[in-house]
């Protein structure tokens, strides 16, 4: 095959190598089965095996308590979007939101669809530059849930703490998903896109906390309901095959890291290579978030002029390097440092920076 | 690898083996790009071309007027279920269900959850033997849509033709999908999962006519509505890009074999395989089903005994054949018998009925 190349996209996103390879080696005859797995029934001894392993791993690598339940659902967070105001809100409570960016802004705006959802902090006018504090949040009587938005991938800003208020959280966590352990206690849901630390897109992982199920609104269509996955161990239908089947090697392959805690490790210190370069370099790179508050999978940074942010995106294709360019939205550059990306990959990264930085003086 | 399996999975299931090789082929490293296809960017050239080349295709096999789109969408026919309802009814119209088998029965619940629904017709005093024709079907005013099933994977029945009625048909056609032209000027909207004729499981594909997007209902989340869908080009959020890839390569693989009317002639020959067999073995075999309504898809039958049904399932093993264990909610044998089985693998059943019929008299 051509040099690998260091994928820094967003989402889809690096997956390890030694995951694609072993799934393309087991590809057309599954473990001598005489056909694929994706050729075969969900309701098979073969199958079953694959999904409830990825259930169970999915459980040991977040450390979840027993009292949440682990669900594979299609329609990735958008799809939650829905299914979590529709589940959880009974007549007459509210959603409360933080409003981070641009994935909590989509949040509210679909939760107001399916119950009544307001803002109770909102950082647009900061520039979506920091997360709240708890006691930034307004929350009125009545709240069911505050929704945060854990990582924000566009504006690349984290909340450093999980905040703690007096109702439940619902946690957005796609894009630092299994990043970091979540204090969760705070939390009654916490759902993600498996597309970018976690596998191929087609799936979001929900963790329900069960007594959620008791009580949550069964005036839906069965596909919309926590209850019903839960009860069916997410085979309620035909569950998405392939995208659970790689979820549970790359989730294997997390425990062969060293699980959560040095994933999270590995995490910080990638991150750090980049960040150091850009608090190095007299204001030459410029990160537009609170130092307090930046991603560690999602670094944003500027450079002193667009014709050399466009310069840059260059010459790191010419290194190799791939997925760099800021979101439309934003501009500017971002290195999407997801579980899978190897050190030496933002290695490559920091260094070109720097480089850069020398031969390109402002 | 080992001699492959002729799978007769009710889906997921069989898969064109070249499709499954030339993927493992193009696994880790899509056209040289140093990465794999689930690792990219959807918004990246290399899926788009993918993403738009699977949306086009699907369009020609279907031969699909110009007053539909095609649109993906997770969450596989059960989700249709709630979004059919939520997007096309308005406040005092009603949805009318012919309840011809297990999945009608589903569409039908699950949509009282989301508008007026009501049964048009049942078959279940009938044990879902046959379909009704346009005049079995009571339909009342203010109905906006007929839902049908067209072909119920579990009973092994079908509408021999779409009825034409007053009102426009909700299709699902999971179970058949693309494996016979449809009427489309009856249609406001249809809808399959792709896990059995069309590629691996994870999405549905949807055609909805033009004018239900310009007048369906806004008031739900983004990925509820078929008209956000369109407008993004089933690009609002990270689609399901494994499957939508597959999907692209069966749809090649179907036009190779001659496109929707030798598929149709294909399927007609595979499935008269087994029927004859059972209308020539004296009563031996038994079909459950009106022979008007007989499923070209999935071939359903009994032997004279439950025993001899466990013989049978044992020697078909023998043969290299899986999945003719009939729905564990009717039990017997089934056959299922999708675009990408090959005609050899249903002459082979075919040969082992009839051997078996004479090893073992009832």
């Amino acid at each position: 095959m051509a040099d690998r190349t260091i994928n820094f996209s967003a989402g889809p996103c690096t997956l390890p190598l030694e995951v694609l390879e072993e799934a393309q080696s087991e590809f057309v005859d599954y473990h001598g089965a005489g056909m694929s797995l994706i050729e075969m029934s969900h309701r098979g001894a073969h199958y079953d095996a694959v999904h409830q392993e990825a259930l169970q791993l999915t459980r040991e690598v977040a450390g979840l308590p027993d009292d949440f339940e682990v669900l594979f659902v299609q329609g990735g967070a958008s799809l939650q979007f829905a299914m979590a105001p529709m589940n959880l809100l009974a007549t007459g409570e509210s959603a409360a939101f933080a409003v981070t960016g641009a994935w909590a802004e989509k949040a509210v705006e679909d939760a107001g669809h399916h119950g009544d959802a307001y803002v109770a902090w909102d950082g647009s006018d900061e520039g979506y530059a920091r997360t709240p504090s708890a006691g930034d949040l307004d929350l009125r009587d009545g709240t069911r849930y505050l929704h945060v938005c854990t990582n924000e991938t566009i504006g690349g800003i984290r909340f450093p703490e999980i905040p703690q208020v007096d109702v439940p959280l619902v946690g957005d966590v796609s894009s630092e998903f299994l990043s970091r352990p979540l204090p969760w206690d705070r939390f009654d849901l916490v759902f993600g896109g498996v597309q970018k630390n976690l596998g191929p897109a087609g799936m979001a992982v929900v963790f329900v906390r069960k007594s959620v199920l008791e009580s949550g609104n069964r005036d839906l269509a069965a596909y919309l309901r926590y209850d019903v996955h839960a009860s069916k161990e997410s085979l309620y239908n035909t569950p998405p095959v392939f995208t659970i089947w790689m979820t549970g090697k790359v989730l294997k392959w997390m425990q062969a890291q060293g699980g959560l805690a040095a994933i999270e490790a590995a995490a910080e210190r990638k991150a750090a290579l980049v960040y150091d370069v850009i608090d190095g370099s007299d204001g030459y790179f410029r990160s537009p978030v609170d130092a307090g508050h930046r991603s560690v999978m999602n670094v944003v940074w500027r450079l002193p002029s667009e014709d050399l942010e466009a310069q840059f995106l260059k010459e790191a294709s010419a290194h190799g390097m791939s997925g760099l360019k800021g979101h439309r939205s934003v501009g500017g550059l971002r290195a999407s440092i997801y579980n899978a990306m190897p050190e030496s990959g933002v290695q490559a990264l920091a260094d070109l920076m720097r480089d850069f930085a020398d031969r390109h003086p402002a």
